[in-house]
């Protein structure tokens, strides 16, 4: 990321103002304006950081330092690595694409494949879901923020679901959440587990199947008894 | 893991006798006897450390000491934690349990993907697995081993597939990779990324979507197509 020294200058003398005002209340806060642009810089240079040197190598100083924001509101404001890496994933569950919607439950479920495979084979966003992984592999709260960001773009995934269910595509008792789920887990298991090239075929044959199961029933049982969106490890 | 001085001492002067006689090669040699002997007990400080630090945190003097192995041996024989983590899991690929033989396809994958389930949440393979997971995501060689670890596990229950096959129960031109995949994918999913608990529920379902997914057909096409497992990132 890249920022001219005014641009810095100008965002450092809007923070001060704004953090004297205003105490932080980390990951919470979400006004517009000009406490929004100074939270934008610094996500933007978290993600970055997070790109390029993984979690493990976070460093508070040198992202307020990239955002050009001043060193006290960053650890004021996220306190901590795992503070910034929470907001991170807070933002990018708010900012994700509204789902598909084609006419058929074969075709939403495919765009949603497409989805999942574009953002993990784009060098940067993979490298972020890396990084972002191995934090929440390594802390509870980074844990249960990655599970939030999934929890929110499974919500809004649902209707397509719903839609294809009234349409008697599946059975009309189908977990959303499961069907959804398992168009996600074939994309991810190759990412994070066995490191496969992530091609369309197997986006394509993520959804295939996964449709394929939900007509047969597989994901009607009820809800509860597969266990909830919950961080633990 | 602990072992008493007595053998500790014995192990040591094994190791000193043998290396000085037969060079090392790391991750290939796999003789019988004191060699074996040591090899195991290197291994089996490997995995504790594993298990209990994770792969950051590996110290080969640490290794060598609760192994009861000289530390000269343990570098000359492994060369760094990378080379041990390749070979643990070069054994734990040799000493994976046969596949299962229920005589119905329905079965045998409910077996294969409860047996994933014991293993992941297994308090002390799923730390394994956990950091094994991690090495493979920052270490090229690491990830390389991984993925050979699930060839390995692959190929051993691809017949349960071809049987299945045989019996009618699926199409003939099933790629069993693809559909042995299907079954571990929501498991390690849930275990890797979401953090969700891995009940009996959640197994049982991925072995049904995969059973309906190939009967529909959706792991019939070229297995080229899909990728091959190897390791990049």
């Amino acid at each position: 990321m890249s920022r001219t020294v005014a641009e810095s200058k100008d965002l450092m003398e809007q923070e001060t103002r704004l953090t004297e005002s205003r105490p932080a209340s980390p990951g919470t806060l979400r006004p517009g304006g000009r406490t929004a642009k100074v939270r934008g810089a610094v996500l933007d240079a978290t993600r970055d950081a997070l790109a390029e040197t993984g979690f493990h190598a976070l460093n508070m100083d040198r992202i307020a330092a990239s955002a050009g924001v001043g060193k006290t509101t960053v650890y004021r404001r996220w306190g901590s690595p795992v503070g910034l890496v929470t907001d991170l994933l807070h933002d990018m569950a708010e900012q994700s694409l509204p789902a598909a919607d084609t006419g058929g439950l074969a075709g939403d479920l495919r765009a949603n494949a497409e989805l999942v495979r574009d953002t993990l084979t784009d060098p940067r966003m993979g490298a972020v879901f890396h990084a972002v992984i191995a934090a929440a592999a390594c802390d509870e709260e980074c844990a249960r923020a990655l599970a939030g960001f999934y929890r929110t773009r499974l919500a809004e995934w649902a209707p397509v679901v719903a839609r294809g269910a009234e349409r008697g595509e599946i059975p009309a008792e189908t977990d959303p959440l499961e069907l959804l789920r398992a168009v996600s887990a074939p994309l991810y298991y190759r990412f994070a587990v066995t490191h496969e090239e992530l091609t369309g075929d197997v986006a394509e044959r993520a959804a295939e199947a996964a449709l394929a199961a939900a007509r047969a029933g597989v994901f009607t049982r009820p809800q509860g008894a597969s266990g909830d969106l919950v961080g633990q490890e």
